[in-house]
C-alpha cells in the first residue's frame, strides 16, 4: 500500500492508518483461518488458538477486523467512501475465498479454473486492493489505480502458487510452516489438481489411496504424494504458470504513467513472489 | 436507530443502510457469542454453529461484521467519519464486554461493579450508539445525541438485568432459550453475585457445591440454585435495580429538546425493557 502511495506522493504519517488497517485486517484473517484450518504453526510459532484458546482467537480476530475499519475511517480525504467500499468488498471476497477453500476439502470435482478463482479471492484481491488504496489516498489517476490493481491480482496469483509449492518443496525451517501441511489436509492445490489430471493409472491409485485414508503416518503420506508430484512433473508446470502471472503483473506495471525508477520496488516484488523461499 | 432518527427528521430510505449496519453487526455478535458460549438454541431455533458448523458460523459472522461496515459507509453525510468512529469504538467495546463475560466464568472474585461494567460493554453501548447514530444521521444537535446515548445505556442495563432474570424465572417457550442456561454455565449474573453476598452459611454451601460440581443433572442444579435465589430475595432486588436504570433512562429522555408526543415510542421502549417476557 505504501509502495503504491510513494509512486504518486511522498508518504507521510497521514498515510499510516490506511496501511495499518490493511495489515491488521490481513492478520485477522490469519487468526480465523488458522482456527478453521486447524493449523498449529504460523510463522514458525504456535497459532493464537493453540497458544491461548479458540475463543481468544475468535474474539481477538473480531476485534482486529473492527480495528482495521476504525483505522481506515481515519483516512482524511474525499475518497473515503470509495476506499471504504473497495476495502469492504475486498474483505467480503476474502471470506468467499476462504469458504471456497473449505468447500474444496469435501469436494471431489474441483476444477483448475475453480482453484484459480479461489486463490484470486483468498489471496490476490487483498494485495491488489492494498495497492489500489495506496494509489487512491495519494490522489493518483483512476487509470493508474486500476493498473496497480491488475498488477496486484497477478502477483497475488503467482504468490499463492509459490505458497502451494513451498508447502511441498520448501524448507520448513525457512518457510515457517510444517512441511506437507496441505498434503495431509487433502488441500486441492494446483499441484494436486494437475497431478490428478496428468497421473497414469498406478500414480492415480497412489493419490486416491492416500487421500481416502482416514488414519495415516504424515511423513509417509507426504513422501508418497510428493513422489507422484515429481513423477508427473507438476512442480515445473506450477513454476511455468507462476511466470505467466508474473509477466502479466510486469506488463500492467509497464503501462503505469510513472517514471521507470519509481517502478523498481514493485518490479522487484513481482520477481520475488516466484523466487521467495518463505 | 430509526426511532432516534424520527425524532429529528422524517425517516427515508437513505437512513436504512445505517440501520441495517447495526442490525447485521448485532447478529454477527450473536453468531460468534453462541460459538464461544457453546449455546445450542437462539430465538427458539438451533444456533448457526449447531445447524451448520463452527467454521460456517465463524466465517459467516466475519462476513456480517464486514457487511455492517459496508452499509454504514454508505451514509452520505458530513458526519460519516464521526459515525464510523463511534460505531467502531462501540464494536470494540462489545468485544471487550464479551471477553470480560468469558473471563468471569473462571474467576471466583467478580464484583457487582465489574458485572455492571461488563453488561454496559456487552449490551448497553450498542443500544446507546444505535440511538446516537440515529440522531447523527438526521443532523440532531450533539446535546440531544448525547442524551439519547445516556438513555440507551440505562435502557441497556435494565434490558440485560431482565435477560438474566428471564433465564431463571422466564417461560422457556416464550423466552426462546433453554431455562437455567446461565445457571448451568456458572454465569456470574447479578442474581448469582447478589445471592453469594446475601446467602447464609447453608445457602452459600448449596451454591458452592453446585458451582463446583463437574457432572450434574441440569434440572436439579437449576432447581437448587433457583431455591437459593428465592430464599435470598434476589429476584425482587434485581427488579428494583432495573427500575433505577429505567428511571435514569426516562430522565435523560425527559431532557431531550423534542416534543413529548415524539418521545412516546422511546418511553414505551424503556418501560418494556423491564416488563418483557422474551
Amino acid at each position: 500500500m505504501l509502495h503504491a502511495t510513494s509512486l504518486f506522493a511522498y508518504p507521510t504519517m497521514d498515510h499510516l492508518p490506511a496501511a495499518m488497517a490493511i495489515e491488521i485486517f490481513h492478520n485477522f484473517t490469519l487468526l480465523h483461518d488458522d482456527i478453521m484450518d486447524k493449523a498449529d504453526v504460523r510463522r514458525g510459532l504456535p497459532t493464537v488458538h493453540k497458544k491461548y484458546s479458540e475463543n481468544a482467537a475468535i474474539l481477538s480476530g473480531d476485534a482486529m477486523s473492527i480495528l482495521a475499519f476504525k483505522y481506515l475511517a481515519q483516512e482524511n480525504s474525499a475518497s473515503l467512501p470509495d476506499i471504504l467500499n473497495l476495502f469492504s468488498d475486498t474483505a467480503l471476497e476474502v471470506c468467499d475465498g476462504q469458504q471456497m477453500d473449505m468447500d474444496f476439502e469435501s469436494s471431489s470435482t474441483v476444477t483448475i479454473a475453480e482453484y484459480l478463482e479461489m486463490i484470486r479471492l483468498k489471496t490476490a484481491v487483498l494485495i491488489a486492493s492494498s495497492l489500489k488504496i495506496g494509489a487512491l489516498v495519494s490522489n493518483a489517476p483512476l487509470s493508474d489505480a486500476n493498473l496497480l490493481y491488475e498488477y496486484g491480482i497477478n502477483v497475488g496469483l503467482a504468490f499463492q502458487l509459490q505458497d502451494d509449492w513451498l508447502d511441498v518443496f520448501g524448507d520448513p525451517a525457512v518457510f515457517g510452516k510444517k512441511q506437507g501441511g496441505d498434503i495431509c489436509a487433502n488441500k486441492k492445490t494446483y499441484l494436486l489438481l494437475r497431478a490428478i489430471e496428468k497421473a497414469d493409472q498406478s500414480s492415480l491409485a497412489i493419490l486416491t489411496e492416500w487421500i481416502e485414508k482416514k488414519e495415516f503416518n504424515p511423513i509417509e503420506k507426504v513422501a508418497a504424494i510428493k513422489g507422484v508430484y515429481e513423477q508427473t512433473k507438476v512442480s515445473e508446470e506450477t513454476h511455468l504458470l507462476m511466470l505467466t502471472y508474473q509477466n502479466k503483473a510486469l506488463a500492467a506495471l509497464g503501462k503505469l504513467a510513472v517514471s521507470p525508477e519509481k517502478k523498481m520496488v514493485l518490479e522487484a516484488f513481482a520477481l520475488e513472489a516466484t523466487e521467495r523461499m518463505k
